[in-house]
């Protein structure tokens, strides 16, 4: 059976230049479980700092052998991750396109490959790249609360999911839902999310802690080194297929995201935002 | 993101030789949705005239930029298209099997691989060929009537259904029910269609116009360039696949339905619809 | 279309060298339908004898023109299959690993690739390679028995099921439930198999014959040329994926299971069995 894909190391300086601010990690050393919790207000948007913390504390988590799960879920309410930041992707310089693109990769290929158990506790809305996160997790357990949704919705911002968004998502809904989904840039209401597979199962919120705990003890049941190469075994083909196209995705970003068009209808969706919020 | 594919164009000749009468296209430049009628008595069935104009008018809204969608129907009571013309298939010349599997093709191509919004409001029976011009859509709307059946039933006729015919299905269906269903050349009943995700909705007769008009609006909701390109991404991997294939796709269309058992059962069968009819 | 694959013929003094006595085969000519009735006490474990009869009796069949499709059942209450024969993989020599995986990869090849129909009818549970056997038929009926169950749960015994197993899970269940199934090593009870999808349909023990028969000719009323096509079609890209990889797959499981720690699982596994029956 093929090893798991390793994705190569953040330089050391990386941990150091970065504390730990946007993501609370706990780690429970007795069942093996860690916690990692985010809480960048006002909505967890995947800045590079987020993305950079993200990456630095997953990797830590999967070099400690004290550590064989972990449980992602939100410290803020309503919202688990309203997806990639798009101050990041509007009026910056190709460099830092580049550079945030990179990241955004990076966290998908170690959470997607990781060899610990991953559990995705939506307890809020969850669009775009913060589905992603979801998708990407082993097991999505959602709080039941019609006003929360997730869905891949880029089309709705005149933007494309990036293929290995896709791949991820039809490896979780299949080819159909996927389709029409992508196409309809659809955010689900958590009943639907549920019936088309997108999320495993609803719960009430005060019951979301304990039934991640429950379902981790489940997977942790199995022995680790089958459990990791069946999971290898399975996502693969889809991550080498990023490996193999890295440059030209970021290359791909880059044309897109500086069009003016593009810009545009990014700042005005930055202007709507803004008038929402005040 | 890659730009969907564009098949060769059809040579000008074409537009002028062909009349438009097995098919009324209507365009309402006020919502940009147009509707091709399929009115080629007695069944539709698929022959070369009717696919030739088939491409022409699709060729046409495609380039027509007041043109966003398009409403697949039928003008025939009963029927929304019997599928491949069986009388092209029977005691005609090799050039002939050629340019009819080329034109099925490119019906084809034009259909799955088209930019804009297609939605198939099946208001009959639409077996083998006809269900894949359903199945090429990107929404598929079918009059609830139990008399009313869909499927890729080519084996029933001791043919084969080909590749890309198989794989628009798997994309629709998924493979498990694309195995059994192509293996027992199924005609599914409307409930039936429903439940197995070859349809996506089933509505009274009265109602299937506003509903596919109503659908017809929610996918033009999104702008056009996110979703096109979000298309392409779904399909491009088996449009790709025919493009690569097609010379010999036509070559194995053409030994197989030169072999003189397969001539027979074909002359059987258009014996037994005479019958039938009479 | 393309042709079914053909695995290399078995040598003709394996057919004398191996009586029949662990399968029960029985063809009643006036439908062309056989049984195929496994009576290998005390769990139907696949063993070298065991496949290696399993593989001469399908040839033989699928040779005999009065032959057009098979059901496999179990001789044996409660049991269909066990899956592989651990004694086959425990303490043994290199050479015996190699020619036991090749059976089981010739068993794999001959049945998912059979030109016959073939229905499973699941009287007994049928965990690992015995869900194998199961998946790799045509149609799937399992007796309504909520003490049996059937699964890929190879993770549980510490080892992995090899990418082909996983191969034709995916084919019949898709990718998500696959991979949530395989990495807990699920043994499925059989009304969560049905709602899976593992299982096609579920029926009292006692209808359980008279259902595989209709299920049958339902299979059989199709062209036999048009049905092995399709088939082909269906079934080719997984079972080449297995042939262009053969050698390297055998290589990989010796390698896996001559390891200290896997040989030591497995001893414990028989221990604990052992002990569990006196």
């Amino acid at each position: 059976p093929p090893s798991p894909p390793q994705p190569p190391s953040l330089p050391l300086a990386l941990c150091r230049a970065f504390s730990n601010n946007k993501i609370l990690v706990e780690l429970d050393e007795s069942s093996g479980v860690a916690t990692m919790k985010f809480k960048s207000p006002p909505v967890n948007s995947l800045s590079l700092d987020f993305l950079t913390e993200f990456c630095i504390s997953l990797e830590k988590l999967e070099n400690d052998r004290a550590c064989r799960g972990v449980i992602l879920t939100s410290a803020i309410p309503k919202i688990f991750s309203s997806g990639l930041d798009i101050t990041e992707m509007c009026g910056k310089s190709m460099e830092h396109y580049a550079e945030f693109w990179r990241a955004v990769q990076e966290m998908w290929l170690r959470l997607y490959g990781s060899n610990m158990v991953t559990v995705a506790a939506v307890n809020g809305s969850s669009p775009a790249g913060g589905c992603l996160v979801a998708l990407s997790c082993d097991y999505r357990i959602m709080v039941e609360n019609p006003k929360f949704s997730i869905g891949l919705n880029e089309a709705q911002l005149g933007i494309v999911a990036p293929f290995w968004f896709k791949d991820t998502f039809v490896n979780v809904v299949g080819h159909r839902v996927a389709e029409r989904s992508l196409q309809l840039g659809s955010l689900h209401p958590t009943p639907e999310a549920h019936r088309i597979g997108l999320v495993d199962e609803l719960v009430p919120e005060d019951k979301l802690q304990e039934k991640a705990a429950a379902v981790m003890a489940q997977w942790l049941a199995l022995p680790d080194h089958a459990r990791q190469l069946t999971k290898s075994m399975m996502r693969k083909a889809v991550l080498d297929r990023l490996v193999a196209h890295r440059e030209e995705d970021i290359q791909n970003f880059i044309s897109f995201i500086s069009k003016e068009s593009i810009q545009k209808s990014l700042r005005m969706y930055m202007e709507m935002l803004k008038k929402k919020k005040s």
